[in-house]
């Protein structure tokens, strides 16, 4: 098994944190996408699509997905679960899992990608070029404006995103502020749900993966 | 329980193809998106984001996400599996699954609302207002193409899109090509591959759902 990682990248980050509630290790390559090598031909190789993070299993199989690589090892090691263990609880995680990432880290990544000198053209992640649209990086800063409002409301009634338990959700929230703060953007200190929240979901030894 | 539809719109068709692979049925109300009934103070009170599908479970609780609500008949409605059986297949539909959602859904809901006269101000879905990008729409049909050309390829190794079997994976990508002939946007009959799979998903009596 192999891991293609990227310390500085928000996406395999989302992998990482859940790994490290899983107490797994696995193998690990950098990519460094600073300098492009997510570009170069054997990357490319790796996955066409030139995006990290990347799993290569044992049997050769490799996936590309940062939700289909933690559902992996949710299957293998169940213990403790991030994606539920109820019927119920199962769908509020992949509701709001899927609530975060859309409206929590794709608005950032619209936001950032579309605004950075560093990434003309690289409006999108993957290995298509797409130019920068100025005006959707302003739509973006506006919804993540929402995203911290719909969050403390949410975390008002609740104890983590999803319910009473951790889970993915809460770590696709979390890299998605961190992400977001790359830009200056923070939730207001008046946001005292969220604030909270964000308190004790840093403070889980996880975060500094 | 209680299932609030739109027979005329993409995102409840989801759930309603997946319900139609399970056999299952649910007592449904239709929400009238046409004349604004989602918007309308009864509609906000079940749900405050204005959108559908929305399933009411017995229990009071109420699940506002198309793929939420299809994990919870996945784990009380277990066959036919539409998310996968073995740890690497379930690895596999997520990835899929987001994927098609990602590059597939989204990229026409960006076309389609940020062209449509009628949805000015309304570019997302949702009870805020967004203005319309013309930019964005454009960019979301190139996006739309290459979907398309990558469904293809994949398509060319795969019976499904996730692997040997239908999945939920595959509901969403064929919903969204249906959804991009709102703007006819359809794929090549040169895309052999992409026109193999779409008649064979498009022959199951659930598509017709």
């Amino acid at each position: 098994m192999l891991f293609h990682d990227c310390t500085t990248a928000p996406s395999p980050r989302r992998v990482r944190i859940f790994l490290a509630e899983k107490g797994v290790r696995v193998p690990t390559v950098q990519v460094d996408l600073r300098n492009g090598e997510h570009l170069g031909e054997a990357f490319l190789a790796v996955n066409p699509e030139g995006t990290v993070p990347v799993l290569e299993l044992d049997g050769g199989q490799r996936l590309y997905d940062i939700v289909g690589i933690c559902r992996y090892f949710e299957e293998t090691v169940p213990q403790p679960a991030l994606f539920g263990t109820s019927a119920l609880e199962k769908a509020m995680v992949d509701s709001w899992l899927r609530w975060s990432d859309r409206e929590g880290f794709y608005a950032v990544m619209d936001a950032f990608r579309n605004s950075t000198r560093g990434l003309k053209d690289r409006a999108l992640p993957g290995s298509q070029s797409y130019p920068q649209i100025p005006e959707l990086a302003q739509r973006s800063k506006l919804r993540i404006a929402d995203f911290f409002g719909r969050l403390d409301d949410r975390l008002g009634s609740s104890e983590f995103l999803a319910g009473p338990s951790f889970s993915i959700a809460d770590i696709t929230a979390m890299v998605s502020i961190d992400f977001a703060a790359w830009m200056k953007i923070v939730p207001s200190a008046e946001q005292a749900h969220l604030q909270r929240w964000l308190a004790a979901v840093r403070s889980r030894p996880s975060s500094q993966a």
